[in-house]
């Protein structure tokens, strides 16, 4: 029956593109505006806050980090799923797309959340590298189904997956006032299990048919290093980018910085020592180096500490490389989940981890270790949130945890029945992992290696 | 007759570089010094300035921005270029070299122009900025000649090309007092039609025998898509880098940051609407997603809003996408215009419609839009220009698109039958676009594959 | 005698991993903490320093440029030297995992010597910097022995190397009070010594035997110029990003950018014209083209001017390539010095250049060209340096050469010993420059081409 599948996106595809982009042109038309500092009435607006100088625009504070984060999300994401070998267009590709259109629909549905005034939402810098976050926790979800979905089912995913993480991310900062810089629990836990649960609803019985072009080849390997390598350097930009300014933003970089230095320690150990004959397994290499980087996603604007950070970052590679020896065989197996980056070990172990050291950093917080106004600043304990205890921040910080789980499995179950109705064009199962369904392929040298199931077949009948 | 041709570098490309570059010693030494902001004489500039802390110096506003800048001349020109199955050294290695002395010379000539004061040419880190920025019209044209030339032929032609942009400039910002700080109309219209003009001079009629060249491999592609991704991911930076302090910048960011995104999506509808299969093309995803970039590049710092950025990007994509697969073919059939890398469609169009939405823009501003002040600051109608108008503005913005156009035809045909002299080492027609003729090429396995003609050969009569 | 050797990791590295780490977490946890811009502390802070602005946190004065150095460590170095055909793993894997162990310990020691008050290192991102500039010093040495040692040798290396780096860099800092804000002496002379006293002492008289794989591919030759671009464009953050705010900034990148663009007219002069059919030798654009940021290291933040600049840029690019032809060569030969990445000519010899520049430009400091502030600033003639003249600061820079030769020497010989011992799992002659020895690799359609020996055999008796 696979044989029978129409993967021609010829008419779909521009369908969905077109459409969608017409639509953004609509509701920005309608919707969004310049806010006040990077409006042409910034002299005014200088004048009433009393600004002496133009540094002080937020632009200067958040914009080397807004482009650290917005490589993350485009080469650090998409070249580190070039690994396999016959997929590096669709990884690199489609990650590009569904990036490009999530990002625009982030700035709507973030922006009536967070940035709305007058009935209009007006952004800056910071709803940038909000919108790249909030398309980086899809860019997650897509890592669990790379391969085996069609660019339509894609952008029908980033649709709902921005959709349900704006609200996901309301219901944490705003009602029940949780800390989330680095996005441990919206982004990561959010992120991962709603992907999981997408791939579970998915689930691709015969997909052994295609075990041959899941691997990865030597050069493939080197270009996934160049998405890793990205992501491990701005991890420190990722969770301070949005931190308050000042010693926050500076403390989470540190915080991450430690983290991910200790993380590729422990990561390199275990892959030595979890393989027989002792030797580094790239896909360990590639992946479980970055745990560090989500582990503090939650807590590294607190002051979990340089040591602090080591030890949490040690134990996420740890349990990362440990799934991927252990559980993503098992996930498969058992629960029927094929999770072709392993982003439950990536993301979502290391997402809850995050988010229960920041419950915990947050409980533990004491006024002589942030001082006075450090302590209010941190957790924003003004106005309605006056006297909120540590104790009790910490305990809505675990509720966002369970929140954003059961966002993420509820949303994830919908959105995967949804792409499993027989329209979107997704490739028969021995045509996955195979960038010749969706893309003009050079017809190299090597090409008689590679198609060894003629791609094209699928889409004639 | 192609196949007496003597590529040998040996003598005659040493002799070009170390001559200009002793040229370059000898007038940097007379005419090159420190900017105020620069120089050890700092702390009484500050002093003289009023300004109270160090952060007030230029090198912070811009310095993140000439970093994204210099990463979009060197690795986004080179890499993009490297899409060819064995011109990947010339792609990236002649990029490299003629960018290298581009800027220097790019230095003096903007220079003398722009920073001249008693004597001497003061630089500063906005003066690196406008070196890239002058070197990527040259990037830009190196990209429709690429693989047909010779280096020294590169650096002949980046001799002329700087030397022209600096006048053209000139006319531009300070004769018409155009606004194009992302330089749609200087870099991009000018770089490209320069470079179709060099191109059409220098036509080869036997191009047809290194055809087989002329494409890529699927490594090929992934590196190529190195440079896409960090030319579109760094845009916002290029198009603000030299706005003024503060909104503006912020303004540019935000503009070229939507524009990018919508771009994205309609450049992959039309690549897959244009093809029978309705299969994507990767050298439509590496080039016309980038055409937002290029048309936003003069109005970017203008209120241009977001949802009108979003237009911008979609008709840009659209346009480019078409120009691939209709445009170019026609170019090279009828008009004998061999465009290796298709500029024609990735900057010559888009920076048309880049001037063109910028004489709109401009024509279009209102007080109420910009404010008072903002009116003033973002169109510099001070001092001679005090009074002039917005309609007046965007009459002289559409004519520096003709006065851009004009120096490119000239410019092109007269520096393309300077190289069209048979003195400088370019290859025979079956030897284009391979890395042999130029390059030490490792021996490695494939090689067997691909010297179908050995390059060596005509260099030895 | 090589066919027995043990390279199985299985229990030596992660044993090694993991206590490293510990004690670093144990280390860190009694020492470490953040300094007063990273603490929420900074309100109190701010108030006694009579700052009115978080942007006067020295986070916003260096992380884009920290960002830039990190990038240069970690994909720069790494990709630099994936240039072999079968060593891209270990190129960029080991290279990860020796510079992660490193910031971490580098933090410890420049922190003992440098942060230490009241019993704890206060670290900021400042900090952060110097621990990837230690570490750079390492990668520089890895290059001199690439291919030829275990991952644990490499740990072992970087636990001594940092040490001995601290303690130099203290002595030139501290003690002799020199000026090297860009690491010429500190960095390059003392890691490329260092680095070539180790191969020296590990001289591998049979390392012919696997000569085949100690070249590059085609493809290997283009991820290796990832690393060379990265490296080149961000250069001029890595000189600039520890110098005084302000000026000196500002100038240390103009300095080398100027410099660096110079380097690589000569570079492909001297490439070209060494070579018998005029041809460009990748090794020489990938390596040489770098020398001129080395040179200009210790001098870039004093009035070296843009013409001096290119003056030293264009030596130190013929001095590199001409390295490269007839130095490395003779150095093998007759020296018995292995230098798989040639840093003699890349670090070494420009690193002395440099080191030699800066002392002559101290020495011809004159508080008319830097001002009367400027010159007390510049080169920190304060307090018990008050009464210092600029010649003689030129004779201490001097010594700061010496001290770096000599620490390089004597430490390079003693690790070198250390690093002989039969115990660390370094592979046989003939398994040099071969992945497959510590990396599980991708049995790919080319496996049948490149495992010419079976890599594993060692392993197994």
């Amino acid at each position: 029956p696979g044989m029978a599948k129409n993967t021609n996106m010829r008419w779909r595809l521009p369908l969905v593109c077109l459409l969608w982009e017409v639509a953004m042109i609509v509701l920005f038309g309608v919707f969004v505006r310049f806010g006040a500092e990077a409006d042409a009435h910034w002299e005014e607006e200088k004048r009433e806050m009393n600004l002496t100088s133009d540094i002080e625009n937020d632009f200067y504070f958040r914009y080397p980090s807004f482009q650290d984060v917005h490589v993350m999300i485009f080469v650090g994401f998409g070249f580190l799923m070039t690994f396999l070998k016959r997929y590096g267009f669709g990884a690199v590709g489609f990650n590009f797309l569904l990036a490009a259109f999530g990002i625009q629909w982030a700035l709507l549905m973030q922006g009536w959340f967070h940035s709305f005034k007058d009935g209009k939402i007006l952004i800056g810098v910071e709803n940038l590298i909000n919108a790249d976050f909030c398309v980086g926790s899809v860019c997650i979800a897509f890592g669990a189904i790379l391969g085996k979905t069609s660019p339509i089912q894609l952008l029908v995913m980033t649709l709902f997956q921005v959709t349900l993480f704006s609200v996901n991310e309301y219901i944490l900062l705003n009602l029940l006032h949780v800390k989330d810089a680095g996005g441990s629990m919206t982004i990561h836990t959010f992120g991962a299990y709603f992907g999981l649960t997408v791939t579970r609803v998915l689930y691709r019985p015969n997909l052994e048919q295609s075990k041959d072009k899941q691997g990865s080849v030597y050069h493939s390997d080197l270009f996934a290093m160049i998405g890793t390598l990205y992501l491990w350097m701005y991890w420190p930009s990722f969770n301070s980018a949005i931190s308050d300014h000042g010693d926050a933003q500076h403390r989470s970089a540190i915080n991450t910085y430690c983290s991910l230095a200790a993380c590729v320690l422990t990561t390199m150990a275990f892959s030595s020592m979890l393989q027989k004959k002792g030797k580094l397994d790239m896909v360990h290499i590639q992946n479980a180096t970055l745990a560090g980087g989500v582990a503090v996603g939650t807590s590294a604007e607190m002051m979990l500490t340089p040591y602090g950070s080591l030890i949490v970052g040690s134990i996420s590679g740890i349990v990362s490389t440990v799934g991927y020896v252990y559980f993503t065989p098992f996930l498969e197996s058992r629960l029927h989940i094929q999770d072709t980056c392993g982003i439950h070990n990536l993301h979502a172990m290391p997402g809850l981890i995050g988010g229960i050291v920041g419950a915990i950093t947050a409980a533990a917080a004491t006024e002589d270790v942030y001082g006075k106004e450090g302590f209010i600043k941190a957790f924003d304990f003004t106005g309605a949130y006056r006297t909120r205890t540590p104790s009790i921040q910490g305990g809505f910080q675990a509720a966002g945890i369970v929140v954003s789980l059961l966002m993420a499995f509820a949303g994830g179950a919908i959105v995967g029945g949804i792409l499993k109705l027989p329209i979107w064009g997704d490739a028969a199962a021995e045509n996955c992992f195979e960038d010749g369904v969706y893309w003009e392929v050079p017809e190299d040298e090597e090409s008689d290696v590679y198609h060894m199931h003629n791609p094209d077949k699928p889409a004639s009948p």
